[in-house]
């Protein structure tokens, strides 16, 4: 049997004891351990079970901080700044988020700043307790050095991914998360183990020639999605979740040539709008327009797959495979060369 | 001759005495002269003369306030909102944007919204004087409904650009703008006259099907650019500049009909950060990057048409067709007939 069909709370339990036996604080140790479980739960599984092993790398390399204490300061009137201490982002966001929920009450719009932190979570899971507050709000990270800019020839940004969210009645979140790179490293990865030629505009060969060929890919460039504007966001991106908020851009995280599969230094941006500075609930607000949108057959709103699935998840567990398990469960020994 | 030469001096003087012969106020006819000729001295056409019989059009149909008096209020710590008193955007914008750069820079992070207007210029010039102020922001517009959602059938949002910006030393901004879909329907339009097909992707037939052909694009709708993720950016722009800031939504704009070729009403979204606000002087900060980037060859960034155009505009001025100088010319009678 490949799989093992886990409840969530075996989920969680599973991340913490790997995190705990692995020198991480309760702290740390409970804050990642939920972002995983959340993924699993909404069959994210490239944010779930599967990054476990990463993080502990991270730690195990000496690169992250399984202790840190992150702390809050607010650095301007709207602005907050968390200092990470080296840690995971996941801390590093529950201790900024209730002060960024309660300024941008105050504020009307807020914005926040994540640094010295390493960061390899879901947007998705990073906005959604500040849009269950019943806020708007983007977050914006900056990935490993990846992405060819349009009409470029090499590796110039990372995959750079954008999240929104906007509010929703029920809790069912409106919100996105996506690479503004035309595909993740991991699907070139899995259509090379496959065999399979790439779609066309994936990406760029090492002397920067288009190319399907995914060895070829890996080992060039991959492409921005849509061309010059997907190109012109993640150049957005990099810029205001890296020099911005003084943190590292792709490039810089490249140079520091990380082997050990961990999650990679970086910092994160948070904007936050409380709709009733405009005199909006946005929970009611937005309700035509996704009633409208979904009217048509063939529209799924961002989302939708991902709130199915933690219904589901909630009911009957998820899967999970045994490799990955045993892997896991290996990391639960002390010694390094359980990796 | 197809095309007349005129200065900057010469467009600008020619907007003036259109609008002003049509009943505009100085204020009103200053702001918005001053768009058309920025984007006449940027080469982006699209925004330049060929808009001034849309802004009378708008006017004389007694849909727009050509004497309109923008007011300010302040809505939350860090929130402006801009009623436009029925009139066109520039001079709301204009009206508000001392008061949102003085805003940002108090609080580190401000929005804006304007509303009550007709928008119908680019957000490269909307935003080209907040970035010059050293700031970094982004503006979002509500088009006119022509594009379908990613898998849907028919029309449900707009055209909906986003405009982003982030300061450089010598001036030379770096801005985008574009639509969020794969095309404008100017473009389509073009393709017609042209006797062309479309590429694949950029729209649907009237029955929902892909198609190639642009007058069953036309019948039809448009496409995102970039698959679900542009779909999904659309979505966000539709949010955040319709229903939370009380503005109208691409559908409600629909609904009233308008046949006279002007702009429609709607608002629009300011979203500005300080950069010092994390202690960064972002004119500094991202030059490392632009240099990168532009070692590349074939990478162009976004602007840099535009200020090519620019420089060679002040110098030499710019080509206009002759029909549309008269058509302008002709509306300098107070008559509607001359429309």
């Amino acid at each position: 049997m490949d799989n093992i069909r886990l409840s969530l709370d075996e989920v969680r339990k599973i991340s913490l004891d790997a995190f705990i036996a692995n020198g991480f604080s309760d702290r740390q140790a409970h804050a990642t351990a939920d972002v995983v479980t959340r993924a699993e739960a909404d069959a994210c599984r490239s944010h779930g079970l599967y990054r476990v092993p990463g993080y502990i790398a991270a730690v195990r390399a000496g690169r992250a901080n399984a202790r840190a204490e992150p702390s809050v300061q607010q650095s301007a009137a709207s602005v907050l700044q968390v200092n990470g201490d080296g840690g995971f982002a996941p801390l590093a966001a529950d201790v900024g988020r209730p002060e960024l929920i309660e300024l941008a009450r105050r504020q009307g719009i807020a914005a926040m700043a994540i640094g010295n932190t390493h960061h390899f979570s879901a947007l998705w899971a990073d906005l959604e307790p500040i849009i269950d507050a019943g806020l708007v709000a983007w977050c914006f990270v900056v990935g490993q050095c990846a992405v060819a800019p349009y009409g470029g020839s090499s590796r110039l940004m990372g995959t750079n991914p954008i999240g929104f969210g906007w509010p929703r009645p029920a809790g069912g979140a409106f919100i996105f998360d996506f690479a503004t790179s035309a595909a993740a490293r991991g699907e070139v990865e899995l259509k090379r183990l496959a065999g399979d030629h790439l779609p066309e505009g994936w990406a760029i060969d090492a002397g920067g020639r288009p190319t399907t060929n995914p060895s070829e890919a890996l080992a060039g460039a991959l492409l921005p999605f849509g061309g010059y504007k997907g190109s012109a966001l993640s150049m957005m991106v990099e810029l205001i979740a890296g020099p911005l908020i003084r943190e590292k851009t792709s490039r810089e995280v490249t140079r520091i040539g990380i082997t050990d599969g961990g999650p990679p230094p970086g910092g994160e941006l948070y904007v936050v709008i409380d709709p009733a500075a405009f005199g909006t609930d946005a929970g009611i607000a937005g309700e035509t327009f996704f009633k409208e949108a979904t009217s048509q057959a063939g529209v799924r709103l961002p989302s939708a797959r991902r709130h199915a699935a933690r219904a589901q998840s909630h009911r009957a567990g998820v899967e999970v495979p045994m490799s990955l398990l045993r892997q896991i469960e290996a990391l639960c020994g002390t010694s390094p060369d359980a990796l």
